[in-house]
């Protein structure tokens, strides 16, 4: 298979991927995404999605042996010295990709969805992405002002999650009405108590904020507020922890153990 | 009351607090801690403990008022100048206290503990503080190899769940045979379901490195092994998802809805 040996920093190509590895909205530019290290770019190919390019450490390149890459995807080989160079991670990854993100999606109107709103923190959105695949969660829903879903960080905490899922960003809090599902909030002083509430499915969890929760606005249109116990007191729960609590509750509630567990 | 105002930074006590706000393990040289915002201040007080210092931007020394302080606790003004070459934050913060941490704490036998083995991420960290003081544990043992409890980021993201815990750092996993609470740890292929067993109270939730997990050889201690359902497939979660999962499901088989919990 061909290979292109690249090795300088001026080349345009390598100045667009050390954009997309450094530069948490690069991506809205070009329409593609840096994939850091094996297992994100493994991620991709699981779930069917071919990369652009595989963009290998000179002497590694061995790594992406045994990987279903289509006849057409581009095989780059960098020095380490330019690998390092375009990551900017203290420790740089053997191997990358190059992704072109799928065209600009719509709102699904009857998929298990989480409706973020305004987190900002790229760890929470990675880990909230993470738990909403493992749970069955189909679509993630970005209204404006919460951090770039496919940021480098997001992609590092998602951990692969965003294949699996249907992403939409900057949606219009307007657009949440083409949803057919109910919208799910949690509160921290109202509503069913988690561990008690029969919970519909497919269903919307809406999340907020870090410091100032879901808008009021917003809170207005939740079907139903769900409260968390906390016997320890006062303490407020990080978003991406209440996150997996209530999705994970839902997934239970829809699927139950997995003798009787089945995608829908 | 009396107030020190101090503009230099080349003061020996100001690039102390410097240290402090920046480096994640200076605090183990001096045994204080610097608590940074409003937030993590108020949290300290609410838990009945006293700052050693109160820093506050000049201007904007009015924002200690009410603040149940002992008259022993120094005062310091400094201009918003040096906060910002203090604090290292993009966003400075207006006041912070100079706290000294309890003497070396040994490891409590029956408290309901979570047992960090070697995570990582300081957001992790916080984030399962924060679980473990909402959800009614008392204790985090944290095993050599785990990222420093006190660090700056890890009190930024435990939201001042600190103040609730007893904290316990460099704990061998031999000081483990010392706990009279049965111990549990996820696994992702044996176990029973986490929403169908039995869960003991007091009990310790043992949580591992976020790439590798809990070591073999603590798995081997551990009680119980449980599983978390996860029908979307083959993702992983995060380590501080997985906490809030299990330490809510403890809550709630400990504690139950509010009008019958109590504090044990």
């Amino acid at each position: 298979m061909r290979e292109d040996f690249i090795a300088s920093r001026d080349n345009p190509w390598t100045r667009q991927c050390r954009a997309l590895a450094q530069d948490s909205t690069a991506y809205r530019k070009t329409g593609q995404v840096w994939l850091e290290g094996d297992h994100l770019c493994r991620a991709l190919l699981t779930r069917g999605q071919q990369p652009e390019a595989v963009v290998l450490t000179e002497g590694h390149q061995s790594l992406a042996e045994g990987w279903a890459l289509a006849p057409g995807v581009r095989r780059v080989v960098v020095p380490a010295r330019l690998m390092a160079w375009i990551s900017g991670l203290e420790s740089p990854p053997l191997v990358a990709c190059l992704y072109r993100l799928p065209a600009t999606r719509s709102v699904q109107p009857d998929l298990p969805t989480v409706v973020l709103d305004r987190v900002q923190d790229p760890g929470n959105v990675g880990s909230i992405l993470r738990s909403a695949a493992a749970f069955g969660f189909r679509q993630v829903l970005a209204l404006r002002g919460t951090a770039a879903l496919w940021a480098p960080k997001v992609l590092r905490a998602g951990m692969g999650a965003h294949f699996a899922l249907h992403l939409v960003e900057g949606v219009d809090v307007a657009a949440l009405d083409d949803l057919q599902v109910p919208l799910l909030a949690t509160s921290s002083h109202q509503g069913q108590w988690l561990h008690q509430a029969p919970l519909p499915w497919p269903c919307a969890w809406l999340m907020g904020h870090e410091g100032q929760g879901v808008a009021e606005a917003l809170m207005a249109r939740a079907h139903g507020l769900i409260r968390i116990v906390q016997p320890g007191g006062e303490e407020s729960l990080n978003v991406a922890a209440a996150a997996a609590i209530c999705l994970h509750a839902s997934a239970v509630s829809a699927f139950g153990a997995p003798e009787n567990a089945s995608r829908p």
